[in-house]
C-alpha cells in the first residue's frame, strides 16, 4: 500500500523496537537515510538498529562512527530505507521476504514488496523522504542526523550537479548545513578524494578510449579483475561508466569492463535524445533512457561491432537532435 | 568607503547610463554577476552596458546570449563586478582608474579602489552579493537573472563543493531554481563537459605524475604551449593544479608548467594544515593557504629538487597533524 509522509511518521511513532535495512553495497543515500531514521528513533527513546548484507563500507564510517551491527536483535517493526526491491537485500532477501512493513524509497522501479510503502520519485534522494519522515516526527535534527542526510542529497545527485536536483533539495540541504553537517569535508571526502588505484584505473580508460562517428560515440575498455588488481573497491567503481560521455560531443559513451570466460559487462551512458536502454535492451539488458548496461558472451571485436552498430543506428535515427553543450540553451 | 547592500541598492536606483565592468579573463562569476546586474537595471528602464578588456568568453556565451559590446556608450556611473582590483581589469584599468563609483566584490584582497565598495568576504561569489541588490532593488528575477546568478554561484564554489559554501547559498541557488535557473544544464555544460584538448592535457598530467615522501606530495609537469598544442583556452585550465591534491593521501600537489626561456610557472595546492604560500614565498610568489603559485627560472631538475626539498620541510612540520581523509571527521 503506497502511503504519505503523514502516515510513515505515525507508523513509526506507534512502534517500538525497530530495524532498518539498507540495501547491500550501500551507498551514501541508503546509508544516509538508515542512520538518520536510527538516531531520530533512538532520540525518541526507542530501541532500534541498522542492518546491511555484507556489512557498512569503510568509507561511509563518518556516518555511522562506531555502531556495531547487532545480530541478536528481534525487531517488532522492520523498515527499508532506498531499497527499490528485495533482491537488493542480498543475502538478507530471504529472512526479510514478506516481513517488511515500511519501504522509504525514490526509485520508480520500487516493486512494492512491503507492507506500506512511502515513495517519492520526485527526490533526488531517499535521504530527502527521511527528512520529512523526521519533521513530522517532530524530531530535532543534531550534527550526526544532518551530515547523514547530508551525504544522501550530495552523491546522489553528483554533489547537486544532476538535473533530479530541485529547489526543495537545495533548501534541505540549506537546513542540513545549519544543523551542522560538515559539507565541505563529507564533499572532498565522497568527490574530491581519488585513490591511487582509481587513479590507475582511470589511466586504463583514457588510454583505451577511442572514438567513433566524428566523436559522437566514445568507446573504452577495462581488463578483468580490475578491483583487484588496483585494490579498488566494486562501489568505488560505480561511476566510471560516466567517463566517456563527459567529454564533449559524446553522446553514447560504452564502458566494457572483461569479466571471467569470454563474458564482457557493458555499460551504456548517453546524452539525451539518444536513448541508451533502447540499445542494451537490443541484447538482452535494460535500466534508464540515459543509463544502461547488458552483459555480451563471445569475441570481443565481434561484441564492440554489434554494439558499434546498434549506437550508428541510433545515432543516425536521432541525428538532427544531436546539439552541442553549447546550443543546450538555444 | 565601504557600503551595505541597502546603500549600494538607492546609488544604483539613483542613476541612468549604468556602466558595469567584469574583470579580464572572465570567469561565471564576473559575468554572472555583471550579466544579472545588467539585466535588473534594464528591467528598471535603465540605460546599462557590460564591459570586459578582450570581450566576453564563449564558453559563457547562455549567460550572455547576443548581446554586443557597446563602445559608443558614454556612462555617467561606472560599477564593477566580482573585479579585486583595477589590475584585474585589463587593458581598461587606464581608462577607468579613479573613475570607478561602485564595486561589488566578494575577495579579501580587494584594494577599495572604487569610491563605494559593496565587500562581502562570506559570499563565496560575488554573484550572492548581486542577489541582495536585486531583492533591495524590489525588480523581479526572471529566468535570464537566475541563470546569470546561478552561474556564479555554483562556478565560485566548484558546483557546491567547497567551504566556502554556507546555508544562504544553497537557499539562494535554491530561489534561482524557483525563479527557472537551467541549473542541471548549466552544471553539465561548466562540470561535465570535459574537451578533447583537456582530456589529452589530463592524460599528460597522468603520465608524468610522480609521487615523493609517502604519497604525501604529487608532482605533475606539463609542456609549454599546451594550450595552442590542444586548442585549449586559457581559462580552461584553471582547475587543472587540483590535480595532484584530489588523489587520496596527497597533502601538496606541484603542477610545473614550462614556460618560454628555462621559465617555470609552479601551482602549488595543498591541504591543511600544509600551507601552500609559506612555501610559494621562499620562491618569490605567494597566495592562499592552500593554493599558491611562484614563477622560477633555470634548469628543471634544479627547481624540482629546490620544491621538493621545500616541500619535505614543511611536511615535516606538519607531520603530526595530517590525517587521511577518512580521519578528517574524527
Amino acid at each position: 500500500m503506497l502511503i504519505d509522509v503523514k502516515t510513515a511518521s505515525s507508523l513509526l511513532r506507534d512502534q517500538d523496537r525497530i530495524l532498518i535495512l539498507a540495501h547491500q553495497n550501500p551507498d551514501g543515500d541508503t546509508l544516509g537515510a538508515s542512520f538518520a531514521l536510527l538516531r531520530t528513533l533512538l532520540k525518541m527513546g526507542k530501541k532500534a538498529r541498522v542492518r546491511c548484507a555484507g556489512g557498512f563500507s569503510e568509507r561511509y564510517r563518518f556516518i555511522y562512527g562506531d555502531y556495531e551491527p547487532d545480530e541478536s536483535f528481534t525487531p517488532a517493526f522492520i523498515a527499508a530505507a532506498d531499497v527499490a526491491g528485495l533482491s537488493l537485500l542480498g543475502s538478507l532477501a530471504c529472512e526479510y521476504e514478506g516481513n517488511i512493513d515500511l519501504c522509504i524509497d525514490h526509485h520508480k522501479s520500487n516493486t512494492l514488496y512491503a507492507r506500506h510503502t512511502l515513495l517519492d520519485v520526485e527526490a533526488p534522494a531517499a535521504c530527502q523522504i527521511v527528512y520529512e519522515i523526521i519533521k513530522g516526527l517532530q524530531v530535532e535534527i543534531d550534527d550526526k542526523i544532518a551530515d547523514a542526510i547530508f551525504t544522501g542529497l550530495s552523491t546522489d545527485t553528483g554533489c547537486f550537479k544532476y538535473a533530479n536536483v530541485t529547489s526543495k533539495t537545495m533548501r534541505v540541504a540549506a537546513e542540513m548545513i545549519d544543523c551542522g553537517a560538515r559539507h565541505a569535508k563529507i564533499n572532498k571526502l565522497m568527490f574530491d578524494t581519488k585513490s591511487r588505484g582509481m587513479l590507475m584505473i582511470e589511466r586504463l580508460m583514457m588510454e583505451s578510449l577511442r572514438f567513433y562517428f566524428d566523436g559522437r560515440c566514445g568507446m573504452t575498455f577495462l581488463p578483468a579483475d580490475i578491483s583487484a588488481r588496483f585494490g579498488v573497491a566494486e562501489e568505488e567503481l560505480d561511476g566510471i561508466s560516466a567517463f566517456p560521455t563527459r567529454i564533449e560531443g559524446v553522446y553514447a559513451g560504452i564502458t566494457i569492463r572483461a569479466k571471467p570466460e569470454d563474458t564482457y559487462r557493458v555499460s551504456l551512458r548517453t546524452v539525451s535524445p539518444v536513448d541508451a536502454s533502447k540499445i542494451c535492451g537490443l541484447f538482452g539488458g535494460g535500466g534508464h533512457v540515459n543509463a544502461a548496461g547488458c552483459t555480451m558472451t563471445g569475441d570481443l571485436d565481434d561484441i564492440t561491432s554489434c554494439l558499434l552498430n546498434a549506437v550508428e543506428d541510433e545515432l543516425k535515427q536521432k541525428a538532427g537532435f544531436l546539439i552541442q553543450p553549447q546550443s543546450m540553451f538555444l
